[in-house]
């Protein structure tokens, strides 16, 4: 192999960056096999020079200012690994994408936020973004051009990783959200500050993504209905058990009527379906078509390998000269579908209550359902302690949001009923 | 979109063919706006023009030789829904490439048996397979490019739909391999000469495919160890129940210090295992590698829609200009790795006797394992009928393949072994 390699750029020496460069270092032949030519990396960009990465960094040219990467004639790709959706990272991709220079980045949050903009400026210059979505699973590739001859009418996933792993160990261990959360960042599956995850935010982001590949739109991050997993117990977790279901945070994106639907909230899946069993910090994306029918991927969703493994893909397809649009669509073909608000979507509910043991309750509580024109499937009361808080449960069939919404408001003024209810929905598998 | 449609020649109309049509039909608009211009079917070729396949074929151009679709000087991509590693099939992909026109095929056979050859009369024209292997689960994308920065150690799969329904209605129901075979070839799911499939050469074909492309080696049919579901009982369901596995029949691919082992064999796999709970006609592929762990990917494997889904993928990749050498690399970069044979592979083995049941039986038999360095790790006797045949079964710890066929040998010719034994390999998750 005599061809000229092909030399990154890469901003960002944490996990991912290097990650990034250990894979070129370890797999430098099969990269070179795969890409048709070899790939080095030639210059990079970091706040700490000192800093031991674990990596080789002598002669690499570095550069304090990321975006200064962009503007080095020696670099033909960026590799960005710093994240978020401002500063320097948004900074050095618009450098990049302005000088005609192909971008691979691992960024969920610049691409759901300023994803459109972002297309518009690449143009025909590649923008790769495997790694911001699930990891080392090749979700993107498999939307974008794998599935790329169906319509999709859902698209579901795991996306979050830190979530998963306190839900499977709270499942697991029966125990409570505060205690595996506090025991999680102990072992650096969660950060300091956690609420970038546990509040679905991170996941909303992804989600943003998949949707906007999966339907073929603009991304539109502002329209995800987004909740996190503080609120749901150890107690969800036995009553989910007894109902033959599993506690999983997934985003869903779905087509419907109306519109497009995106929404991260804990929910309730059978334990039959595979998603239910994707556990710890593994991902899972779940994709329906017209044609392929169900596709299910799963992996290892964060991480520096899995996440290394995606970007250096990304490298190799512009190596190739592998180009796909960023949304799979030229701007001009994504469709103008409408995103649908929360309060229309309409599914199955898990409803759990502590309420007074006492004669009519349940008798108030089912009454504020039946006069939102909710109707019941299950109800269980948990023990019995007159007079003090019990656990009731209440399974719903198929109903609006909007409706359900509207009782639980009056259900939480019930003098009987002592603290705010926690709202699982129930998903079909 | 103003650019000249992709056109297209299709040969062979049976259920592959007739779906791509319908696809193409039905989602004209996703795909034209994922390939980026319109694609059009403009010839067909099958034996029989009257047929109804319930698509619309008025206008095509008809070719009664298949090969003749090649020299269309109008078609710009051949389509080959023929099938079969020789005969027409290999003919017109031969013609079609010689032409330098590119090629889409759903054709596993071809591709295991010739796949060396095509890929170098291919060179640089596009020799796309997607469909091959697995249906619609976007698997060839997935190892060629999706993880192309891995080493990957291990590629394993249920790659036949019709054996992996039958094996799970056998579990799920009680019943034996030949009823459920019988009433499989009612309801078209087995072919009425079904060996092909039930005799494990359809997984073999397949896996063949995906072990050249995760090794980054030429295609080598010949050194896949195969065998067949035939022999599965639902006496062994039973026991594989009690000891906490399901049975399924897997084609792995591993590298082993001394090379590539290929294999289809039925398997015992841990219940919890991802691949254990794939059911009925889905398919799965289980890819290990050095950065990115484990990937699982999966969904339908065979059928109308999901294989003309893998086909119109592939055709979208050639409308876009996406390349990638048949093998993942050119041929050049292929690495000459050796095939280990069967008889070097090492793993754990379920044995399945059935002895007439009288003292020192149980002695004789563990008398030869233990001659053949083999070390038990279970053994279970179901039922008493002293004189008469009971099925024992025996797990053994880690050892050799030779080993075990020797032991085999001579515990055949015990007089107390009634039937031919039966040999399931357990497979780790």
């Amino acid at each position: 192999m005599s061809m000229r390699p092909l030399t990154l750029g890469v901003a960002g020496l944490g996990t991912v960056g290097a990650g990034v460069l250990k894979l070129l270092a370890d797999n430098a032949d099969v990269v070179a096999a795969r890409a048709g030519r070899p790939v080095a990396v030639v210059a990079v960009s970091a706040r700490d020079r000192a800093r031991d990465r674990g990596v080789n960094t002598a002669g690499l040219r570095w550069y304090d200012d990321p975006v200064a990467l962009a503007g080095d004639a020696g670099v033909d790709v960026v590799v960005e690994c710093i994240g978020g959706s401002e500063g320097p990272a948004k900074a050095l991709v618009e450098a990049a994408l302005r000088a005609g220079k192909p971008v691979v980045t691992a960024n969920k949050a610049l691409l759901a936020v300023h994803g459109a903009a972002m297309a518009e400026l690449a143009g025909s210059t590649p923008l790769a973004f495997e790694a911001a979505v699930a990891g080392g699973i090749p979700a993107i590739k498999a939307l974008r051009e794998g599935l790329a001859a169906n319509n999709l009418s859902r698209v579901a996933g795991i996306l979050n990783g830190t979530c998963n792993y306190i839900l499977t160990t709270m499942r697991e261990q029966g125990r409570e959200f505060a205690d595996v959360l506090a025991e999680a960042q102990k072992l650096g599956y969660a950060e300091a500050d956690p609420s970038f995850d546990i509040d679905g935010v991170d996941a909303a982001h992804k989600l943003a993504i998949l949707a906007a590949l999966a339907f073929g739109r603009p991304v539109d991050f502002t329209s995800v209905h987004v909740e996190g997993i503080r609120e749901v117990s150890a107690l969800d977790f036995q009553m989910a058990e007894d109902l033959g279901y599993r506690i999983k945070l997934l985003g869903i994106a779905q087509r419907t009527e109306a519109g497009i639907s995106t929404r991260v909230h804990p929910c309730m899946v059978p334990q039959a379906a595979p998603i239910a069993r994707v556990d710890g910090v593994f991902n899972a994306v779940v994709a329906e078509g017209d044609f392929v029918g169900r596709v299910v991927l799963q992996g290892r969703g964060a991480g520096a390998g899995p996440t290394a493994s995606a970007v250096v893909a990304d490298v190799i397809d512009i190596a190739r000269g592998r180009f796909t649009p960023v949304w799979g669509s030229a701007a001009g073909a994504l469709a103008a579908v409408p995103s649908v608000p929360m309060s229309a979507h309409t599914g199955c509910y898990y409803l759990r209550l502590m309420v007074v043991d006492r004669p009519g309750v349940i008798a108030d509580v089912t009454g504020v359902l039946r006069d939102n024109s909710i109707s019941l499937e299950s109800m269980l009361q948990r023990g019995r302690a007159p007079g003090e808080a019990v656990p009731v449960v209440l399974t719903t069939h198929e109903c609006q949001e909007a409706a359900m919404r509207a009782a639980i408001t009056r259900i939480e003024d019930l003098a009987a009923v002592m603290e705010k209810p926690v709202l699982i929905r129930i998903e079909p598998a």
